[in-house]
């Protein structure tokens, strides 16, 4: 039996590869037989830099500041010729001082620094930002103001590049980046609106609720100033991602491309799931969002092309996800045993992991395709 | 596409029909053409009385004690000639008064208050007791002591039949019954040692663990004062069933049989899985002790039999228990979506089940066997 596993990373315990490992660990203490391929695999959130590096690529040691503008140790991968930058890295959500926990305060500037120092690499001629993870929601201000653009108010004062003063912002220059900038994103979301940056991701970063409509309106106010009249990068899919860096990326030149579709090509899966007998995918948390252009569905779209048979193993499932078994899912199996808290979830996570493996084992072994 | 759903009860939320129900609904949905019967079945334990009563017996009330003594409102299935008694009605265990949780002060004399009326009943010419979920621990001493039998101290003084007394009995006289006793068990336990009533379910059922090896020393003693030198009721497996019943039922000129096979034969079962082209079965906990004669392995092992492929839906899983898959079962599924307290996979079981049964119709409609 031919197995390939790939499965995103969980969030907050497992790796993408590390998942795959306890997954592989517990087929093959039960059939030792089995020829078993781990991929590591993202959605162009975190786990995105893991992937290059581990293809081939170098960690770059880089400072920046976090959302809250304090001095942070990040890094980028360079990858051939190639910048991986997470955002995860600079501007991703800071929890342990819950003071700061102020969604209307935070900032996008310490990608944008990555993204500078990347670019001044003599080795570097493209670079490309995993935009899943992030915590700051300022419309990407901060990560256009490290690169050399600028905003001014009413006053032709410069404006702090913060979520909190986006209704400022009555002017914007903005210096479009010299060399290829690709945007990963694991969401389609708009700039603003309903289904936008903030409505969508702001109450979890800490934008309190009755703050929401306004800071919505601020920056469709400033994306109507940075992209002018003959521009409308607000409404492309993908521009909200990342509390709006997706937009910060198209307003510089950049494209946006589905994370987990690049990611799916560096590691030449379509090769893999042709070789392959069965398909283990998995993600911490399978739901309605995961149809939409989530790791496992590519995962599963591509294996349904080559009608091979898919199994889905998960931290948690939600709500009707049908959909997948039509596209070629045969089982989607949660790794918890039982009734357990979620803490206790992600400490053993690997265990869990490893045992809902050689469960699932044995119904691959027993049910054919 | 033909489905037999025989599943035991989820203790303390759902009984083995609503359980099935559950499951058939869920399919239903999905799959509306599906043609899905539901078995009530039980293990020996609570359920059992249900599934008689499902089969055509009547409820008859009776007053009887609970494990410590109380008036109880009771009650028995009368099922054509048979009575059918379960000890979880009059020896359960009681939790609502936490101070009385004291496992050396409990009786079963309730459960043989039950036998005595059923006896006396006109229509019954044999007596069922289904030994699972009993709270008492009193080596059946009080289920014989409600039958007429007697217990006397060295100084020829009546001894109470309490588990704490056990240690005190110095002769008995026992009484064998007249009629047909049947006791159904659902675990296999001696009477005595360290597979035994005390050692196995005594913390459980309250007995301080600086009482058990005592408890278990009075409890051997008993036995030899009650079967003399000429009867080893105390080694026959399942003796130690319901905290000793098992024993007072040998001892009363009874025999023990497996409750799950029982049941499995009062509904039927073989017929309904020659019937079938997938059975599903399940309990609360599936583990290894699941393995020895619980009622998830009786439905595997009939449908290994006739070579038909088991489903298992459980409220959780724990150890290795891949006998099962060598058995025929293909799919082990929790119905926990992820991580939750018991407690709320307890209270929305129903819900929980029949979405798992949703999950599982999918996998079954595309893993053929």
């Amino acid at each position: 039996m031919k197995i390939l596993v790939a499965v995103d990373s969980f969030k907050g315990s497992l790796s993408s590869l590390d998942a795959g490992r306890a997954i592989a660990s517990g087929l093959l203490e039960v059939f030792p037989s089995w020829d078993i391929r781990v991929l590591p695999v993202a959605d162009g959130g975190e786990g995105t830099a893991a992937v290059a590096q581990f293809l081939g690529g170098k960690i770059i040691p880089a400072e920046c500041q976090d959302i809250y503008g304090r001095l942070h140790a990040g890094y980028w991968v360079l990858w051939n010729d190639t910048a991986i930058i997470e955002v995860a890295v600079a501007s991703g959500f800071v929890t342990p001082d819950k003071r700061l926990r102020d969604g209307d305060a935070t900032t996008s500037y310490g990608t944008g620094q990555l993204i500078r120092q990347a670019l001044s690499h003599p080795d570097v001629s493209r670079v490309i930002v995993a935009l899943g993870g992030s915590g700051s929601t300022d419309g990407g201000m901060g990560l256009m103001a490290a690169l050399d653009c600028d905003f001014f108010d009413q006053d032709h004062n410069p404006v702090k590049p913060l979520g909190r003063y986006l209704g400022r912002v009555m002017e914007a220059r903005i210096q479009p980046i010299t060399k290829p900038l690709i945007g990963l994103t694991d969401v389609n979301v708009p700039l603003t609106g309903t289904n936008g940056a903030v409505m969508m991701f702001g109450p979890q970063k800490g934008v309190p609720s009755q703050r929401l409509n306004s800071l919505d309106q601020d920056m469709a106010h400033f994306a109507q100033i940075v992209q002018g009249p003959n521009h409308h990068w607000d409404d492309i899919p993908g521009a909200g991602s990342a509390g709006g860096m997706g937009f910060a990326i198209l307003a510089l030149g950049g494209i946006l491309q589905s994370g987990a579709e690049v990611v799916a090509n560096w590691v030449s899966l379509d090769e893999w799931i042709n070789w392959a007998d069965w398909i283990i995918t998995g993600e911490g948390k399978l739901d309605s969002q995961t149809l939409q252009g989530k790791l496992v569905n590519i995962v599963t779209e591509r294996s349904h092309l080559q009608n091979k048979p898919v199994v889905a193993i998960v931290g948690s499932r939600a709500g009707r996800v049908e959909d997948l078994y039509k596209k070629g899912v045969r089982l989607i199996y949660p790794i918890v045993p039982g009734p357990l808290s979620l803490d206790e979830a992600m400490t053993n996570a690997r265990c869990y992991m490893r045992d809902a493996a050689i469960h699932v084992g044995f119904t691959l072994e027993q049910c054919h395709p």
